[in-house]
């Protein structure tokens, strides 16, 4: 298999696109989640996010990043006055629509109009659940960093509220997002189903790990 | 489908490995990454990260998470000292070997030898990639920020060369990681192959998206 070495020099030489697109792609499969957020007169707003990652378990933490360039930067604007968001695993079924959320719509015009999501609302959380999502979570703001080199914002949330279908829950308390149909993305735009090859025991160093079930 | 709600407090109770595995599961698909490190005389380390994501194109960054009460903290220490690393993307064939490498050896011990990896080194970077990976990344450390709720760090790092497979590289930019056999994590312990869904066009707020090709 021939292979390329890209340098640092490279890289900050390609065309502005076609670089998004290669950096994007050199993490691995991301996350694929619908951020909703609300301002305090219920005007609500909603985007994709591929950032989301784990930070803890206790208390159970999540981390996003908010690009520092967006323009409306509604998003973080509702965040940061309400205290609260919510992230919504995206299934097959709802790619087209999870992809559309991050055309530019004025400020004022909310996602969920636009690409036919139903916004669910629950009485402890002044932001809007997507209802056609399997997996819902709901967060409060813990803390708050801006990267130095390019003012990215990432976002320390705390899980409150975590709406997860029965059938997807092991014993041990392993969710099976799989089954839960969750998508997973790559790069910009492109997104994939997945097939398990399995979970292993927890690893020791005396022995090689074991194919669970 | 039945669901349930879990809130705050019932998260709190849970028992510390159920939650581990419950909350692990809840940010959605996880990067599966290996982790290479050295000291300045090249005792060599390696660990499996789930959490590399994306942090900007340009300059191309991308941020990992270490947790606070790993110990012996090799990989940090590592990092710390020679202000390098890279990422290897897991793929199918790895994954035993790669879940491996986060068994507790003890201190100068080198998972590369242990689970049968092979280093790979190159002038630039005073780390070791992991030769058996088909995406490479070599990283300079930019900047450290530690969460002040449960004092884990994230580390920021600068991509100075990613080694691609030149069939996977698209004439955008796009790096068809699939074709290249990366895995997906979720949970804990869980790994996933992937099957594209497709592309999509750019959003525009006047349009749907299209699939592309």
């Amino acid at each position: 298999m021939s292979l390329s070495v890209y340098e640092r020099d490279d890289i900050l030489a390609m065309e502005k696109r076609y670089r998004a697109a290669f950096v994007n792609s050199l993490s691995g499969f991301k996350s694929a989640n619908l951020l909703g957020t609300s301002d305090t007169s219920r005007q609500t707003n909603l985007c994709m996010v591929s950032s989301a990652f784990h930070l803890g378990s206790d208390p159970a933490l999540m981390g996003i990043i908010i690009r520092p360039d967006v323009v409306p930067r509604d998003s973080l604007d509702n965040i940061r006055e309400t205290g609260v968001y919510t992230l919504n695993h995206v299934q097959e079924a709802m790619v087209s629509a999870a992809h559309q959320t991050s055309a530019r719509y004025p400020r004022g015009v909310s996602e969920f109009e636009q690409v036919g999501f139903t916004p669910l609302w629950r009485e402890r959380i002044n932001a809007p659940y997507v209802q056609e999502a399997a997996i819902r979570l709901g967060l409060i703001l813990r803390e708050e960093h801006t990267m130095a080199i390019n003012g990215t914002h990432l976002l320390v949330g705390e899980i409150i509220e975590a709406h997860i279908p029965d059938c997807c829950i092991g014993k041990d308390g392993f969710i099976d997002i799989e089954q839960a149909g969750t998508v997973a993305l790559s790069g910009l735009d492109s997104y994939h189903t997945t097939k398990s090859v399995g979970r292993l025991s927890y690893a020791k160093p005396d022995t090689m790990p074991e194919w669970l079930d």
